[in-house]
């Protein structure tokens, strides 16, 4: 921890700040500049950030500096090698492969989540998606079908044999959705939802965590903690758009932060191009541009007719678009190094 | 809803579209424009956003512009008089009177709570803010006294008269805080928790629902009336900053949605200057600044000694600070014509 | 400057390190830390940024922390007291007086900027605003009366006795306005034309600094810096609204900009509510609440018949609804300790 | 032009609204909705923008949308077919091709531009870039070579045969520059500098015009068309990154604009990962993504010796890197049906 003093701080303030990280347990030691001093704080802040919070409002302190990360089970420099996720016997990410989940947006009959998983299995995905709970910024729309949706998607895994992800909404309904989900997701606006991301954590399947739409990478990784602390460390992050000024895309797909975390942590990360850009023509370019920068996986939204689709209608591509996308994105993959 | 056709679109893709607008419900009227057609669709297209959003995906259509609003109970529209919200039989929020919740980020101990709790009474504010459940970014931060802390707001209130505001964080615990609280506080992470949201609409108190940290003011009010469409209709709006690329405050405190706000709800508007700034030396003047914008009530952070604050120390303003902010408010409140 | 090393960085790259340090001419200072060593250099490093710069892409360096402000003219480090810009005899600005400049977006005919400048005069506006030169984002919209635009700006204060504020546009044209303004303007898209910057630091005139539409706070006084260091010390700097995410007013209105610029430098900030929310009907609330938030002054559209305007039509004012809010203002300026 | 009126609107204003559009040429079509009106506006708006502003200040008007596009030649629904542009008589940019520019930020001696020239060239790059004049935030920072730099970078032409690219800062020096260079650049900070771009409209060179920190995608194409209406149609677009909240990264790399882009434009589109990420150890990865994604080039900034650079040292790869980079481009290139 740096700590940075005003150019015209007192002697007696600069001691109240030397007492203050004693007293903290931190061992001090002044560089003095040629403007102004700053004072080093040497020992472990990890879990103690308040201190450098409180320091900061000392009289005569300009600034604080952190220095070291606040994360610690998902960094890097803990663990160096990349974490491999079981998801089943035969499948699982972080590896080699590119891990391709896609499905609708929600599940709506029997008819369409079958049909659907049956498309994007022989298209070549690797896990279906599909969401029962469905959190919907307005409360007139669609919220999904709830368990009966949760046991469509098992019925549409015992006929492809194609695991399946869904999303869990709140702490009392994790352990039913976990019953049935083979990865349990985290939705964007519950990337937040401490005491959601803390119950997943007691849950043993392998959680996919999506970047809040405001989110900052430290605060994904921030996310990835409160799971990792509780004692899941099969933790998935996923790219899907942060929110700027641009509107010609729904969000802005930051896939700059493919390769920012894989210089960061160990875990696995995915990119969701649906989401990232809201529109279906856009989905395969950036796919493509996904598995370039690095994904271990992609998340794509398909719908066997979007013009009728309860949610994401626009972003959902038809399972003719993604039988194609499947075709081209081998080749990328290749050129990454990777399979599909 | 307004359908912008392409420039190119064939007869027939106009044709399906109109088809698939009658099928819907609405009556279809076209515009022949001189370089694409525009098509108006009218009914009430309120809780059928999704309708707007599948056309998108038909072909031959290049985008979809609603022109309804998609709130109701929270629309000025709707209801034209502003909403008071009475908080205790002497004290409502959304008059003439610019309400004043001040305390500490988090109650820390009997001595810290009463003690503040003291303070700002004597100093003129009108309820104690506390947080007993704290959601924090860190897992390895402090996370609340939780119903220990809840006990010490209410006996804050019983030694000062003061109603409290205090934080939910989940379902499963709201009953629990709304038996303590007199106005429940949805937090901004929790902003688009909509499982949350269900849940407080179904419980008789006051709601404050603070903006997410990359809401839009639309988005706000979605999440008022997920409240709303519950039965509550006692809910406060809470700018509180958003994320943007200027990181010399914590947040950008957005003024302008205050008049905008006024505009479109009827629902009282409060300010956060502490979240918003981030830094204790820039309350005060954001402070006279948002009851100059129009503001129902300000929320801000009170802690008797802030280098020992267990959260958010470099926002809180001590005692001394807080009276001084409060008795220059009186003539920026009588500016606005407003007591406080 | 503080240069962090990476946690296994080798004892050769840290030896690098120190190398290149002294090199530069500073003192190196090691802290050994914990987890990763920590290297202060002693130095004055103004002007000197681009070394920060390189010691980045050095092996075993994670990442480098400048510590003095890259501004000096502009900084409040450097010359404690508020400046106080003279604009005519007997006005000035950053004293007690809250400067109004108002009018038009552009001037537009002699008609129009007589009938509008004795109407803000009446009202009470210290300085008449118009565009003779203007920067249009379309090259099919009105681009300006340009020197015509000039000389009727200078009937204008012929007739009225109101100095006059006009954009400069380029570094060819600058001596021409000069001619004529009382204050030139840099416009938002200029704001980082250093070519710009250096001509008006090199004319002796106040010169009104608009902040980027994506700039921050730091780099809207090293905008400044430019034309201090040409010799022109007389720079007013004007807060006019960021690009972020929200869309239901054209800018968000940083009003937080204000208390920060005032703790940072010595130069007058201005408000410019018009474009800062870009809608007329919110202007009055900016307004008032810019003037609590401690501006010197304040810049607002004026225009006769704002449905017929050439540019900014939305975000002007009626005289009649200027001289409401200029009645308004008195008010919230004597709260602030101010006059108009 | 769509104006949807208030729901509350009197006749009166509605008729003042018609009588508006009909002066201003337009023919009015009205749909009675069922909460408010929307009214039509046939006619082409194109040049006319101004007139949707300045109904929107109309009494009863809520709110008005525009359908037709703001610019025209750039626009893909006047010209379908993708624009190619030749630079030299043997490189042309927009077809199958991707181009690769290369070099150092700023131009700094002879012998690091002949070094990096003839590095980049041996690697595979096609075009060499480099800076003489350089806009700079601080006005204590280098500012470049000025014309001693071009004669160095046309040295480097004739050593190597590359053509070069370089940045034209004001409409005074455009035509020196373009003498010397094969491509002029537009920088970031000038992308709204009108007056500039109405300049190298009037040369008969290309110009690669780079996307402003917080331009919309709208924007650019309006910044191409003030270009274009000049006369000069060889306008090259560049996405940059633009300024989000994220800090872990210079810039956000928006990839998505590329097919969005590539949508909306004949115009060739390119990526500049080195500031897009401003990191070297995040260039390969962006390229490879920008490849993916569907850039007709890329600019990236190579250095014999980052460390020593004058500007931008952490985001330049060396010519070793370089070299890699360009070979693993070719896997990438292939992927996408093209060449490097």
């Amino acid at each position: 921890m740096i700590i940075v003093m005003k150019s015209g701080a007192t002697k007696r303030e600069k001691e109240e700040v030397l007492g203050r990280i004693k007293e903290l347990g931190y061992k001090p030691h002044v560089i003095h500049g040629t403007t102004r001093d700053v004072i080093g704080a040497v020992g472990d802040e990890r879990g103690k950030q308040i201190v450098i919070e409180t320091i900061e409002s000392m009289h005569g302190v300009e600034s604080v500096v952190p220095i070291l990360k606040a994360y610690k089970l998902a960094s890097k420099e803990v663990k160096k090698e990349s974490s491999i996720i079981q998801i089943t016997d035969s499948l699982s990410i972080g590896g080699s492969q590119i891990v391709v989940m896609a499905g609708p947006c929600a599940v709506e009959s029997e008819k369409q989540i079958i049909e659907t998983a049956v498309a994007v299995k022989q298209a070549g995905a690797h896990v279906l998606r599909g969401g029962a709970f469905k959190p919907r910024t307005s409360p007139y729309s669609f919220q999904g079908m709830k368990e009966k949706g949760l046991k469509l998607l098992a019925k549409a895994r015992k006929v492809t044999g194609l695991p399946i992800i869904t999303e869990v909404v709140n702490p009392e309904s994790a352990d039913l959705v976990a019953e049935y989900a083979d990865i349990l997701q985290i939705g964007t606006r519950n990337a937040q939802n401490f005491e959601l991301l803390k119950k997943v954590g007691q849950i043993k399947k392998p959680v996919m965590l999506k970047r809040g739409m405001s989110m900052t990478i430290k605060e994904l990784l921030m996310s990835a903690e409160y799971i990792m602390s509780e004692g899941n460390q099969s933790v998935i992050l996923c790219e899907r758009g942060i929110r700027t000024f641009e509107t010609a895309t729904r969000n802005t797909l930051d896939l700059s932060a493919i390769p920012v975390l894989k210089g960061e942590t160990h875990l696995p990360v995915v990119a969701d191009p649906s989401h990232g850009t809201g529109h279906s023509k856009y989905v395969a370019a950036m796919s493509f541009s996904a598995a370039a920068a690095g994904v271990d996986g992609l998340m794509i939204e398909v719908h066997p007719d979007p013009e009728h689709a309860t949610s994401d209608g626009p972003q959902s591509l038809t399972p003719k678009d993604f039988t194609a996308l499947m075709s081209k994105l081998k080749l990328f993959a290749e050129a990454a190094g990777r399979t599909i």
